[in-house]
């Protein structure tokens, strides 16, 4: 299948990416892209991950069979209502946010036919960003999580099912709230331990520079993540992410008591319930 | 230079990888293991680790020039005693321990002649044990730390230098507490908030299970380690990981409270944080 004409509002790195892939696979002919920071749009196109840019989000959405949002989970309100008289010839309009209740909200609220709207997330970000580490294999072999509203038409979310799909990911489809439960726990909670192990270490920089090793650059890694992207997420998913946070901080405290115990048995056993459980969340 | 024979007293990951190293260098000419799990000493000397078994690790110790601790730390005091009586030809005893001011107290106690005994720590070790994971490469180009004790003579030290020097690795000395105290922030915390997150997510495995991407993964890949390993580590660097356990927890209260009252602002501020200390960590 080819979407013909597809439009990009906001040229980062998942944005690119998806468009680099669906052009590699032939799934769209044209991409008309938008960035709020112009830098971005223009380092898009250089990089041909779009062909032209539109002089605002509902001059690159006119006459798109696909459009894509790729901003800001809360900046998709704005830019829904921005495009909502340009988007008439779309199939699909989609996302590709890490929170979904809000954004499926948003933009029912906003488009003026929300049966084609179909929201999706793919499971494939790096703590890099911007349109620079764009690359077209990025999503190869990676899950693409569907959100689908009440009101989103099968052609919709068979579209967008095809879209992921020429993008080379697997896709399975949950309610937007089941989504954001789920990521509460095995993306926005490593972000915020991450985020607190990065930031506690830090505070001792000066004693340990040089010192680290890959124990510690790979639990932190994504703590390098765009600050006001995971604002954002945080924000939006605050309630499934508190409960995530409190089972996390009680585990700690857990193992703050038996080090402070040295109940050497109490330690192994969760360390024992540690690894097993990472190894069933990965299966 | 050459240590000609050479004693490997524990046949896992870490050891074993140091013995395959020194070979390919040409640094020991014959190795004699041995390992209190017969399954691992075999598979060491089926691997061409070690060259032969002895009976216990005094006869595995007798006659080498060096002699290379490579067990649990909490074992280390018992093995010194075991070799006490056979290290008459060592130049250096050294181990490769994760803590080290209980591996030096228990080295200097046990030891008749506590000057060839000089303690390094390896920062390389992985989630991954035993022999068969065992990769001649492991050290290239990472840093071992050497922890002289007060009675380490300048020749064990330089030999130390050595042996680390011909695995690839780089070497930096500091003293026993200080390498525990660092350690405490940039390895055993780490280990600490990465074992956390996996237990907590772990506990709603059924309903994340398949759902978690690259971020979850690198995360908690640590929590994959050696639960005996640790639970040693733990208990032996108690005081310093408990600050920065302490110092951990601490940041994701805040961080926690910022999400709970919404404060995008703090929210923000402490992942830029997080950000930064993470580079001025690792530069």
């Amino acid at each position: 299948m080819s979407f013909g004409r597809a439009a990009l509002i906001g040229c980062g790195l998942v944005g690119g990416s998806l468009m680099a892939a669906l052009r590699e696979a032939g799934a769209v002919e044209r991409v008309v892209g938008f960035d709020r920071e112009r830098a971005h749009g223009e380092a898009a196109r250089a990089r041909g991950l779009v062909d032209e840019l539109g002089t605002d989000a509902a001059a690159a959405a006119r006459g798109a069979e696909l459009v894509v949002l790729a901003v800001p989970v809360r900046a998709t309100a704005d830019v829904c209502a921005a495009i909502a008289g340009a988007v008439g010839a779309a199939r699909l309009v989609t996302d590709v946010g890490s929170t979904k209740s809000d954004v499926v909200a948003a933009a029912e609220a906003a488009l003026p036919d929300a049966t084609r709207f179909c929201g999706a997330h793919p499971m494939a970000g790096t703590e890099k960003s911007g349109p620079e580490a764009a690359d077209a294999a990025l999503f190869r072999g990676k899950l693409a999580i569907l959100t689908p509203g009440a009101r989103t038409s099968d052609a919709a979310r068979a579209a967008c099912v095809a879209m992921w799909t020429a993008a080379g990911a697997r896709t399975r489809t949950m309610t937007p709230a089941a989504h954001d439960r789920a990521m509460a726990w095995v993306s926005h909670l490593p972000h915020a331990a991450a985020f607190a192990l990065a930031a506690a270490v830090g505070g001792v920089a000066d004693e340990v520079a040089g010192l680290s090793g890959g124990g510690f650059a790979d639990t932190t890694r994504i703590a390098a993540s765009d600050a006001i992207m995971w604002r954002d997420i945080f924000v939006a998913n605050r309630a499934a992410l508190l409960d995530a946070v409190d089972a996390c901080a009680g585990e700690l405290a857990a193992l703050r008591r038996a080090i402070d115990d040295g109940d050497a048995a109490a330690i192994e056993a969760l360390v024992a319930r540690a690894r097993q459980g990472r190894a069933r969340v990965m299966r």
